[in-house]
């Protein structure tokens, strides 16, 4: 895997850049819609591709794991070869549904987190060694260090604690992962995962750490769990400042559009939510104008599009009142239209944040818009 | 609306026609998907139209009477304007929906048909000219008469009773509809309904009566409500002997792959039904080779394409085992991929049927394809 920073933008830390893949190219910052079982939920694999123009999506390793398992995804050659996709795949390492999906997990820091299947109770063990040998037959492009995220709030002792075994496990991940090879024939690389709470102290300690490993990538864990946004900015401040610029920093599981342009405006590259998939389900939409409730009753008769301003062709042939009747009478062509257009939104607002980096104007534009964006409607 | 017959097929009643209407023609013999509530279930707009290339869908004006209500219908300028979609749409006259979803339903010949809504027990009242009415806001191209579908088995003293109440509104419709015009400037027709149950002689009073009504089309309804499907061919035949040749001929519900062959072997020009979307959407997929479980274990390391001889790129690029992944772990993508599957199947399978009219070898395909068809796996 390569980084390219391609343009730096002088008055923030943002920056528009290039990772190359074994599957293609990713520019950044980018937006990766969630695939949590290999298929993006509501939105068509051509769609993805064509429409929205993703160009990497993530798999959840646990979901994946459980169903179809890894004995199936190692027979169909892997996950690209699994689910049709064959753009590059980031897949997270399993320890953050560990810890909020399965029952009676237990840590125990040298065996590793004992679970049971949130489907059928089955008991399983997650070791560092396993889930990079998981992620191995999955064959991600991108594959994720075994974590502890931590919940918010978290004492200090108890965060501090976490990040210890974190940091112990990641270097397991990275004995294993270096002393195996990919099972499909082409690289795959390992990006560590800085923790440490809302502590400035412990993201410092967990960032210099992860930077001495010297990986292609890392990504910082453990934010968008609760806390009040501006300790997840300082928290994402702390650790840009400390991880080489010359990497790409995923900030997983973040967020609304406005935390996206935020994060970017620290350092930024790469994020993931399930928000637009799982919101756009919900009838919430994000548009230029700022969210609408799509179920809200002054959209029954206003006729005008989605959204003029969208690149999507549905946003300009249906009418809101459309999908509100959509949403309001349980038609599923709600929640695809929805999830649709979010994920569109959110490629599109990338790729503007994008330009405007190369254009050496985005801070300017992200003051103007993030007002916009944070209205609700 | 126009209809014209480019070719008969030498050995059975099957024609090639083509429908020309106001949002453009119709190529027949076809299938017309059901958008119950403006949209087809799980089938976006665009791909209905460029993927699918459907010619005509089908909307239900009692669905459609209910939410979103024929208030916001008409705002928007009608159903065409409502839900994007600018070719042939046909409705329903909400006759079989009063019967088989609403409550408390009371038959009143004169007056028409009390029921309550099965969404919120509010009481309405559908006449034959409420009915036309309604379907003149909607605005379908195709609107349908207001008759009672008899249910199987049903007596044959009922059925006549019936008949003759279908009969006397079918009058009232035709009165109704045509001292009206369309409200969006653009053409509509009303066909009439043939019904008499499973009784010869009440489908030969039936179909003479709605021949000497001289309108562009007939239907035939009432049949595959769980009769014999030998009954059902014997009815389509009658009725088929006896509507003129000049006009098109719609068998309302119809069916199976293998029901829709055998009915254009009789003479049917028109088909909808919701079992490609049903059964798409709960794992049922039809095909070249017969009818597929998707949720059938043996499939679970099948990667094998979905259909290799399908013109549907995702039954190509996605396997077996991934659809079935997708069923099994209750995603929607799964619900997806089989209703956009099996209405692409429906579309071929009467685009074929149509060129094999057209080289004058229907019935020898028809006769070599049908127990390939009815193949369960």
């Amino acid at each position: 895997m390569f980084f390219t920073v391609k343009k730096k933008d002088t008055r923030s830390r943002a920056r528009a850049g290039v990772i190359q893949t074994a599957h293609g190219n990713i520019e950044t910052p980018i937006f990766m819609p969630v695939g949590t079982l290999g298929g993006v939920k509501g939105v068509l694999t051509r769609d993805l591709e064509a429409t929205i123009k993703a160009r990497i999506i993530l798999g959840n390793t646990y979901h994946l794991y459980l169903r179809p398992g890894t004995g199936v995804i190692s027979k169909a050659g892997g996950l690209h070869r699994f689910n049709g996709w064959n753009k590059p795949i980031l897949t997270d390492s399993g320890g953050f549904q560990v810890f909020s999906l399965s029952h009676r997990r237990k840590i125990k820091p040298e065996e590793g987190v004992w679970f049971q299947s949130h489907i059928d109770g089955s008991r399983h063990l997650f070791s560092p060694e396993k889930v990079m040998d998981i992620q191995r037959q999955i064959g991600a492009d991108i594959v994720m260090a075994f974590d502890e995220c931590t919940p918010y709030p978290c004492e200090h002792e108890y965060a501090e604690k976490s990040m210890n075994i974190t940091q112990h496990w990641l270097q397991r991940c990275i004995d294993r992962f270096d002393s195996t090879t990919g099972h499909y024939g082409y690289e795959q690389t390992l990006f560590p995962i800085v923790q440490g709470s809302v502590y400035r102290d412990l993201r410092i300690r967990a960032a210099e750490f992860a930077k001495s490993l010297n990986r292609d990538g890392y990504a910082i864990g453990g934010v968008s769990v609760g806390e009040p946004v501006e300790l997840m900015y300082e928290m994402t401040d702390i650790c840009c400042q400390i991880l080489p610029e010359t990497a790409p920093r995923y900030l997983m599981g973040v967020g609304t559009p406005v935390n996206i342009l935020e994060n970017i405006a620290l350092g930024v590259d790469m994020f993931d939510c399930v928000m637009p998939t799982r919101n756009g389900r919900n009838g919430m939409i994000f548009t230029w104008n700022g969210i609408l409730n799509m179920r809200n009753e002054k959209w029954k008769d206003d006729f005008s599009p989605i959204c003029a301003r969208s690149s999507l062709m549905e946003d300009k042939v249906h009418s809101k009142a459309f999908l509100r009747h959509l949403y309001v009478s349980g038609e599923m062509l709600g929640p695809m239209l929805g999830s649709l257009h979010n994920l569109n939104f959110y490629l599109e607002l990338v790729t503007v944040a994008r330009q405007k980096i190369m254009e050496g104007t985005f801070l300017e534009w992200k003051q103007n818009i993030v007002p916009v964006l944070g209205n609700k409607m």
